[in-house]
Parts: C-alpha cells; structure tokens; sequence
C-alpha cells in the first residue's frame, strides 16, 4: 500500500532534521573535545560519522524514489531537489567536525598553546549558522535564510582575526609553537567551511520558496 | 515545440563538459599564476569565477526543468539527478581554484621561499583527477571512475608530504619564513580538497552506473 505523497514529505523532512541535529551535535562535540582535551570524545566522534554516512545515503535515496515514484511537479519537486542537496552539506559538515576532531587529537598531547583564541565563538556561530539554516529550510522561512547569510560575513571576518593573531604572535615570532599554531588555523578554517556549507543551504531555501536565484549574487537580498 | 528528450539530454552533457573544461581551467591557471608570480593572471582567473557560476545556474536550471517535464523514471532520472551533483562539485572546484588564486596574492610579492615542493605535481594529480572524474560521467566507464578514488588516496600522501616538510623545514624552523610557508601549505590543502571533489564525482558516477554505493564504503570497489 502506497503512502500518501504528503505523509511522504513529512517524512523526508524529519529525516532532514535528524541529520541536522546530527551535524550540528558533532560540529559541538569537536570542539568541545579540544576544549576539554578530551582525546576519547574525539575519537569516538571520528567513529560515530559512520551513523552520518548511512542517513546521507538513505535520505538520497528516499528523494530519488519520492522523484520516481510521484513525479511532483513544481514546488514539491523543488522542495525535494533542494533537500538533496540540503543532505549532502550536512554530510560535508560532519566531515569536517571529523576533520577538526583529527586536528585535535594532534594538539591534545602537546602542551596548550594558549586559551584557544576566538576558536570557541566561530565554532558557536558555525553551529548556530546550521541550525538556522536547518529551520529555514523546515519552515521555509525567507527571513531567516538570509540571516545565516549574513552571518558568513561576521564568520569570515571572526576567522581572519584569529588567523592573523596566529601568524603576528606565534607563526612569525617562535618556531618552537609554530606547528601547534598551524593546527589552530586549520581548525579555524575549517569552522569557516562550516559556515560556507550553512550559507550554502540558505542560498538553496530561498531559490526553494522564492524561486529567486540569491546564490552568486548577494546584492538581490 | 518541444525537443526530443534524448536531444536534451545531450544538451546537459555538453553543458557539463563546458563546466568542467571551465574548472580544470581554473585549477592549471590558479597554480600557472602562482608559478610565474603572474598577478595578473591571478587577478583575471578571480574575475573570470562569475562565468562558471553564471553555468552551475544555469544547468541546475536546466536539470530541474528536464525532470519537471519529462518525468524521467530510473535511469534517466539517476543521470539527471547525479549531473545535478557533479554540476555543484564543479562550481567548487572553481572557487577552490580562486581561493589559491588569493594566496598566491599573498605570496607574489614577497621572496620565493623555495620551488614549490611538490605542490605542482599535486595540482597535475588534482587536474588529472577531475577531467577523469568528468570523462567517467559522460561516457559512464565505471573503470575510470574507480581510477579517480585510487587516485585520491595517492593525492592524500602527496599533500601529508607537502605539509610534513614545511612544517619540518620552515615552520618549526624559522620564523622568518613561517607566513610564507603557511600560505603554501594552504594552497596544498585547498589542492586536496580539489582531489576529494572528483573523488565525491567518481562515487556519484559508480552510484549512476551500477546502481551500487561505494560512498562511504571503499571496500565495495
């Protein structure tokens, strides 16, 4: 017995929302595993991205057949078009919490360089970016979509100063905590990779619900 | 009057090609630029990146409209659906390439710090990687596409090398050199990330073909 194509959708929506949750706890549990120097938390994120892979996998799958199935037309169709795309950058920002999780364990031996700079506050703003993103999608909601837009800026601005603090006070003066420094960059840039994923989804929920293409062209917000 | 479908469906593999001729472009002048400390040719790539933007909407477009239409059922909608990805791997690989482009920048004006190390050979790799990535969608050889994920994992340690030696031989060195060298290190990562966005193709091309998932699942090779 086929299920109606609403029922279907829901479904589908939650299964977005799950894996929403889902990036944005390992985005949260990367950086509390450096904070805390916790080199099992760490790990045990590295493992469970396995879970992450398996939904990006099932959710695409569920789009496909939803594609194949009901043949939606306009707006349905989009929705589920932009929700495979929507899957495939959370998979990417779990990758990267991945990513930071490494770059951790690295650090997590050696002695603290100092209190982590602005690390702590660009991971907080990438997580909050992705879960505003995540609810404008769920609530197609215009407004909200292009806060997280403008929050890109804010984080691009947050990571150019902790990677020039990096580089004046310890890449360019003292070699000796240099290679610790350098793994604090990366972090950084990593947390801005985040953001660029979470702008990436609201660029797609407002050409969703407004059929208006905002992407490469920000002066249409 | 409505074309052929088949017709069409060759107007998005041409159009595909073109976006993919585009990033490979990209990626050769954006290592060429840094290579000849030619700004201007850095400069003229970052220019260039709204045409190739200008063609991801523009396919994606085309992509939505040909299943809105038609209502593709198996085969045809996976080839759809999968152009779909690979048309947004492509757009990134692009800004990748005007990323580099801005580090290069940054490196133009001040002394070389030494040839660059194996940063050119990583950039043939990635260059390599993605037209194979490409030739595997268009003429659906699920062989080549394996050949792109072996590839990545060659790229993988040509970049640990990259990195192990700057960090070694100038970062925990001298701090003289260390922004310098941490540009560089940069240009090898946003290299490797060029790599795994083929790979992301090659996996989407095998999923097309054989209906098989090898992402996140290697060993299925």
């Amino acid at each position: 017995m086929e299920r109606h194509f609403d029922e279907e959708l829901n479904e589908l929506n939650k299964d977005i929302l799950r894996m929403g949750a889902l990036a944005e706890e390992a985005i949260h549990r990367s950086i509390d595993a450096l904070q805390k120097r916790d080199s099992q938390m760490a790990k045990s994120l590295i493992a469970d991205d396995v879970k992450i892979d398996e939904l990006e996998l099932a959710i695409d799958e569920r789009c496909i057949d939803l594609i194949a199935r009901h043949q939606p037309m306009a707006k349905d169709l989009r929705f589920i078009t932009v929700g495979m795309k929507l899957n495939a950058e959370l998979e990417r920002i779990a990758d990267i919490a991945v990513d930071i999780a490494q770059r951790s364990l690295e650090l997590i031996d050696k002695p603290v360089l100092k209190p982590l700079i602005d690390i702590p506050k660009l991971a907080a703003t990438a997580q909050k970016m992705v879960r505003m993103a995540i609810d404008s999608f769920v609530t197609g909601d215009v407004e909200l979509a292009k806060k997280v837009m403008i929050g890109d800026s804010e984080a691009d601005a947050l990571r150019n100063n902790i990677q020039d603090e990096l580089v004046k006070d310890y890449i360019a003066k003292d070699s000796s905590t240099s290679p610790r420094a350098v793994q604090l960059l990366l972090i950084a840039r990593f947390l801005e990779r985040i953001c660029d994923h979470a702008t990436n989804i609201a660029e797609d929920v407002i050409y969703m619900v407004e059929a208006k293409v905002v992407k490469h062209h920000p002066e249409k917000l």
